[in-house]
């Protein structure tokens, strides 16, 4: 057992690299996780834990003493001690920040200045930065000085004598191909404007995507270079944004814990349940109102469900592509219009379709006209709502500042439920009235 | 009129950059599309071609003739022409190979042997290659006699004289900093192992992930050395793998066209909608078993859609969070016992606070404590059978090949809604008859 015990400590701390450490963590139920993570030596904790989930890291945090804490961000590049930090409480960071030596205290408070999804809180500060006025072959000189340059450079930055503002950037690319008498000023490309440190990071992901970069500096408003962003970190925004929005409409948190203990996930989701058991009701208190003519005609509570489901299934995937346009940007006012008129004739023309497919198979089972009339036009009638609930709703949300993936879908159940419900059942009670 | 057209001719090809005017084009509804896409000169049409969706990129081809598609993939990198090609049909491929000259046919050729979705067809021919006994000073002066080395080097690649076979990476972060006299040999890196060929996609987005790399070499079975995957590519899959879940869970396909026309539109969502159809009308048959004791208690049609739609939101919620997981590499046989034991507590304890609730609701609305225990014992049941589905089916979907976010989310419901039904009026007819 103790051996056993020995092979796995030695897998972790040697064989595995910190980021399949923190898969493997990521993948344990939590007391298989809590072992895993006490084998880790205290030297590799810091690495294994910046690939960490937000949730899981929060979770080890909050079980360490400040100083084990001070300890395991030593190693860490300034973003992501910024982002450890950002899990703990106020006053552990304050008492951290404290304790810190000055100079990373300094680089620190400038990244901890912005919050953690804006390209100041992205942003790392390990820069090298070069002179404009130098050549080519002094660059290279100063370079060979160092002993390394931070990982994931593919450019330098060129800044100011004065007052380190930025100016532009030398890839390394082109340093490598140019004369080494021409100076820095004559190659650099200034054709990448620097990011603004406030900027949100989804606009960030998509200024990556659209310049193909790998990193990109960072400024202030005064354009003083702070520092840059690197791809690795932009991967991460991309992937937690693609997952939010199938999460949200779930009612799931987009850093979900998979193997989240049992009492958590059981608060978490009974709020879910609670807020959806609105809609579920108010779709009752529809079918409540027509009670005698279900009395009458009992086909009817066999056949109402149809009309509901279609209806909230056509409407979802109007709002499920509103929503990934939303989130690529393809969705605008401009082009709300035209989205919404197509919506609507498909909606209209799959109605009908289906309509008539379940009016037969109403009227061939009740042998009943009536209830296939009837079961035909509410169709119609719920798919168009859809459509329009699924493309307005997605919209209006966003203009409320409301997340459409986190509300949209019980609104649109909602919709969908109380037309359907009141269509069929209204239009039964006017023709077997 | 012709002035705007002019201005926006101007803007499209010379103020936005390809990637810019591919989410220009994507964001457009068919016929500003197309009215766009003729105002961009030749010379560019194949660099904005390569940043358009898979299935405007087909439909914009299937339009063109094989000589001006030889024309626009002359500019483009030979794993973007690979991308092109398999737009289109077999024949037109075939045509533009005989067509090409020799060298870019012999380039592409390497490509297009594997398929799309696997680390051959990522990949790129544009390496920079060393042998392993050069000195770093000739690296550099080898270099200097490139005009430009492409796109995204972060590394030279070496590789052994007599096979050109892939021996270790030589990252321009080190070469700059290291002794002029030493040898490639001396400070290349090995520890990165080459990609093969045939891994599929996914697997090498998560080996970029892991490593934090910016670009990584790709060789055959035999170890020569065939090309190189750069971040952007891999950026691509990760974002499409994103979006597959939560477009699939609602029967649309991950690359769809926000702007699909109409027809197109209508005509795929009428597949989905006739596959929930199915559903419904399952749901129905078992409502339609209990038609005399819904004749004799009316009160149970206005309740029995909470109970279906409660196991619904439940089963959905287990659903959505098993295929995230499964996506991530989260969830294994190894760990699948410990989450449905998780989940079928989850569902339980819910399901007996939220049964609490809704026969509190019953027994007020309805005066009557029978109809508030029924419905209170069948959302346990349902909750638990949701919570059972939803851990179940993805597992069992995966290991048939079939993808639990296409099949899961109507399967799921088919379950909670037969299940939710036939609990719910099964316990009325045995209470009530």
């Amino acid at each position: 057992d103790s051996g056993a015990f020995q092979q796995v400590r030695f897998t972790l701390n040697n064989s595995l690299r910190p980021a399949e450490v923190a898969h493997l963590l990521e993948q344990s139920p939590p007391k298989e996780r809590e072992i895993l993570w006490n084998l880790i030596h205290t030297d590799n904790e810091g690495k294994v834990l910046q690939y960490l989930a937000d949730d899981i890291q929060a979770d080890i945090l909050s079980k360490m003493d400040t100083d084990r804490v001070l300890a395991i961000t030593e190693s860490l590049d300034t973003d992501d001690v910024a982002d450890v930090l950002q899990q703990l409480p106020e006053r552990v960071t304050r008492e951290l920040l404290k304790i810190m030596d000055q100079q990373n205290r300094e680089r620190l408070e400038v990244v901890l200045a912005y919050p953690e999804d804006t390209a100041g809180g992205l942003m790392n500060t390990d820069t090298v930065t070069i002179r404009p006025d130098i050549t080519v072959e002094t660059v290279l000189r100063y370079i060979r000085r160092h002993n390394e340059i931070p990982e994931m450079t593919d450019s330098l930055f060129v800044v100011s004598r004065r007052k380190e503002s930025y100016i532009g950037i030398l890839p390394l690319t082109k340093l490598l191909v140019s004369d080494p008498n021409i100076t820095v000023r004559e190659i650099m490309n200034t054709d990448i404007k620097p990011i603004p440190a406030e900027m949100p990071d989804d606009e960030v992901a998509s200024l990556f995507a659209k310049h193909d970069l790998v990193s990109a500096p960072v400024v202030n408003k005064k354009g003083k270079l702070l520092g840059r962003i690197t791809i690795d970190d932009v991967v991460d925004v991309i992937r937690e944004d693609a997952d939010h929005s199938m999460m949200s409409m779930a009612g799931l948190d987009d850093d979900e814990d998979t193997f989240a203990p049992l009492m958590k996930t059981t608060r978490r989701r009974a709020v879910w349940l609670g807020i959806n058991l609105i809609t579920a009701l108010t779709a009752s208190a529809v079918i409540g109102i027509f009670q005698n003519t279900i009395d009458k005609v009992v086909a009817l509570a066999v056949l109402m469900p149809i009309v509901a489901s279609m209806g909230g299934i056509a409407g979802s995937q109007t709002l499920t592509l509103m929503i990934r346009g939303q989130a690529l940007g393809h969705v605008e006012r401009s082009n709300a219009g035209w989205l919404l008129n197509r919506e609507l004739l498909v909606g209209g023309l799959n109605g009908v379709l289906w309509a008539l497919v379940v009016s037969a198979v109403s009227i061939y089972w009740f042998e009943d006209t009536t209830i296939g009339l009837v079961i035909g036009l509410a169709i119609i009638i719920n798919l168009i709502a859809g459509a329009l609930a699924g493309t307005v709703l997605p919209l209006a949300l966003k203009s409320w500042g409301i997340d459409p993936a986190l509300a949209g879908s019980v609104l649109l159940t909602t919709i969908t439920d109380v037309v359907g419900f009141f269509a069929f059942l209204g239009l039964a009670t006017y023709f077997y009235g």
